[in-house]
Formats: structure tokens, C-alpha cells, sequence
């Protein structure tokens, strides 16, 4: 049966590795490609060889970086006392946004997920131990998710912190800033509900 | 503010090209390609790269091909004398599932719509009318969809093969094939009553 030529079911194939792409858009995305002049094309190829060739993992961190060390690390402005656990690299950018903090990070590359073969020796464990024993941490925010494997990966992160001399704390649940109660959902509002804060 | 490296700020901004993607999207795709080992972003910036310099639209038909003419062209088992007239060189696939059509195709590069600039000169007419006027053609089907500008396009183009001794047909409208009425949309069913076929 006739079909696309062959670089062409590459092309669809290759973009069905995408996340959320499934076939029919990835043949969308190809013949978009394709269509002359192509410079988006050209972007795209070099856009991702150059990201590949130029970003590594912060090696401290664990964020993006081009250089020894990513920005964040990089910043003297930055205090190194305080450290936010994260389990992606992309959650930097959130805590980012919030411009409220102003320590270090260390992104664990995901949560324990014994099924899925996650084990802490999948996750940048052993790395937050050293920085924790390295003596300049005073804090460890374990800023995880609040689903199920979050938890497990919190428990277990904070028993393995515990032999040393610094706080440990998670974020705070609660309602969400900025908006109406009638919008908060039953669960946010009996975690803040137990969380009360005493007034004045 | 911190935000990712300028090299992973490119590749997002390059996967914001991809159509339907947004900055959502673009930002998960670009954190999956850059997870490592990093194979399916080699792979897909390869495949680009490959079919781009690969990939030529075929002289006669104007389908996707990486020869002198396209494989359909090229196949000496089709049929020269019928030629069906098709939107995009995507549509051809959608015929060839059909394992009903053996003849060639002429891919037109979209419908006439004035106001958003597609003029009979922005689309494949002239090619078209040229293989007409060869002789060898005895029957153009207008493949395009069944919308406004597809119904314009369709007028237009009877209207510059008039000229030629062949026959100008179109695409049955009618309900689906292989599904109860109820699922028949009016307008189909109106057109199928007005189109019915005597029996026996």
C-alpha cells in the first residue's frame, strides 16, 4: 500500500515520541514541517541539538545548566543555609514565580514508586545527604506534591535527614490565596481548617 | 527573575511553532527531551533535519517525494488518464485507505479564501489545468471536503477545465457507510435522499 516516503514516517514516527502526541498529530505536526519554506523546521532540529549539546544538570542541584554551576547555585546573592527539595526541575521555575524564597534548591528527579521500580537510588538522594552533612544547611524544605507517593518520598526523605543538626519542614496546605472560599476544595480546607493560625 | 538557561528557553519558544501546541505544552515537551539519556531528542532533531533535506514536493503532483516524482507517479500500474484533485498531499493517504482509487492525483496547496490571501495563484491551478491540456487525461475528480470555500474552489476549477475534452466529476455526498441512520447528520441525509440510486 502506498504510503508517505519513508523520512516522512521518520519524521511522523520521531514526533509521536513527544509527550501527548499521538499519531494524527504527529502527522500534523510533520506535514506542518514540511511545508515550504520551512524555516520552523530548522529551528526546531537546532533548537533541540543545541539545548542537548549545551544544558547539563547543575551537578550540586540538579536544575539546568550551561555552565559549572546553574544560576541559581551560582548567585552569591542566594543563601546556601536554606534548601528546597523538589521533584523536578520544572517546579524550580513555580517556587520561582512565587518570589518567595531566596534559598537553594536540589531537584530529587522524581518521588519512590517501588511498582514503577523508583527506589531512592533512582532519586538524587544520596546527593542531598552530603549536602546536608556538608554542615552549611540549616534548613530542608521538602517541597514536594501532596499525593500518595509524595508523602512516602517525604517520610523517608525526613528520616533520612534526621541524624543532623538542622530543621526539616514541607509546605504548608491550606486554602488558595486570592480567591473565594465557596471555590476551595473539602480537603485543602480541613487541612486549613487544622492549620488555623491564631489571629493578632 | 531566574528562568531556564537561554538554550532551553529556545527550545520551547522553537516547540511553540509546532501546531496546537501552547506554552504548556512546549515546556513539557522540551523537559522530556532534555531528560537523559536524551534519544528521542536526537531523534526527532535528526528526523526533521533528514526529511527537510530529503523530502521534495513531486514536480507533477505536487505529493511528498524523495525522487524525481513521487512514488504514485512513478508507479506504472496506475492510471495517467484519471486524476483526482486533492486539498492537501495529507488528503492522498486518506484516498489510498480507501483501496478505491488507482488513478493519479494533483494536490492544489489548499482552497481559495480571498480574505485570507488564497488567490487562484497561491494554489497548484495552473500545473493542473497544464496536465489537462496534455491529452492523456480523460477524467479530473474534485476531491475537496464539503465546506464553503472547498464548494468556491470547486466552481472555479470547473470552470478552467471546461475548456477540455474530459470529463469533471466530484465526490458522492451521501450518509456513512457501515453505520445505523441514527447517526446520519441532516444535511448528509438530505443530500443521500436527493442523490438515491434506483435499485435493481
Amino acid at each position: 500500500m502506498p504510503d508517505y516516503p519513508p523520512s516522512v514516517d521518520r519524521l511522523i514516527r520521531a514526533l509521536k515520541l513527544l509527550p501527548s502526541v499521538g499519531a494524527r498529530s504527529a502527522e500534523r505536526m510533520a506535514l506542518h514541517l514540511l511545508k515550504r519554506p520551512a524555516p520552523e523546521g530548522r529551528e526546531i532540529a537546532q533548537a533541540i541539538t543545541a539545548a542537548l549539546d549545551t544544558v547539563r544538570p547543575c551537578p550540586r542541584c540538579g536544575f539546568f545548566s550551561e555552565d559549572a554551576l546553574c544560576h541559581i547555585c551560582a548567585d552569591p546573592k542566594r543563601d546556601p543555609a536554606l534548601i528546597a527539595v523538589v521533584q523536578e526541575a520544572s517546579d524550580i521555575l513555580v517556587i520561582e514565580r512565587s518570589h518567595a524564597f531566596r534559598g537553594h534548591y536540589h531537584v530529587l528527579g522524581g518521588v519512590l514508586s517501588p511498582l514503577d521500580g523508583v527506589g531512592p537510588d533512582q532519586l538524587r538522594i544520596t546527593p542531598l545527604v552530603e549536602r546536608a552533612r556538608s554542615g552549611t544547611v540549616q534548613e530542608i524544605i521538602i517541597a514536594l506534591g501532596t499525593d500518595v507517593r509524595s508523602e512516602t518520598t517525604r517520610i523517608y526523605l525526613s528520616n533520612e535527614l534526621k541524624p543532623f543538626p538542622l530543621r526539616i519542614s514541607q509546605l504548608a496546605t491550606g486554602i488558595s490565596a486570592g480567591g473565594p472560599l465557596e471555590f476551595a476544595d473539602p480537603a485543602s480546607l480541613a487541612c486549613a481548617l487544622q492549620d488555623r493560625k491564631p489571629l493578632g
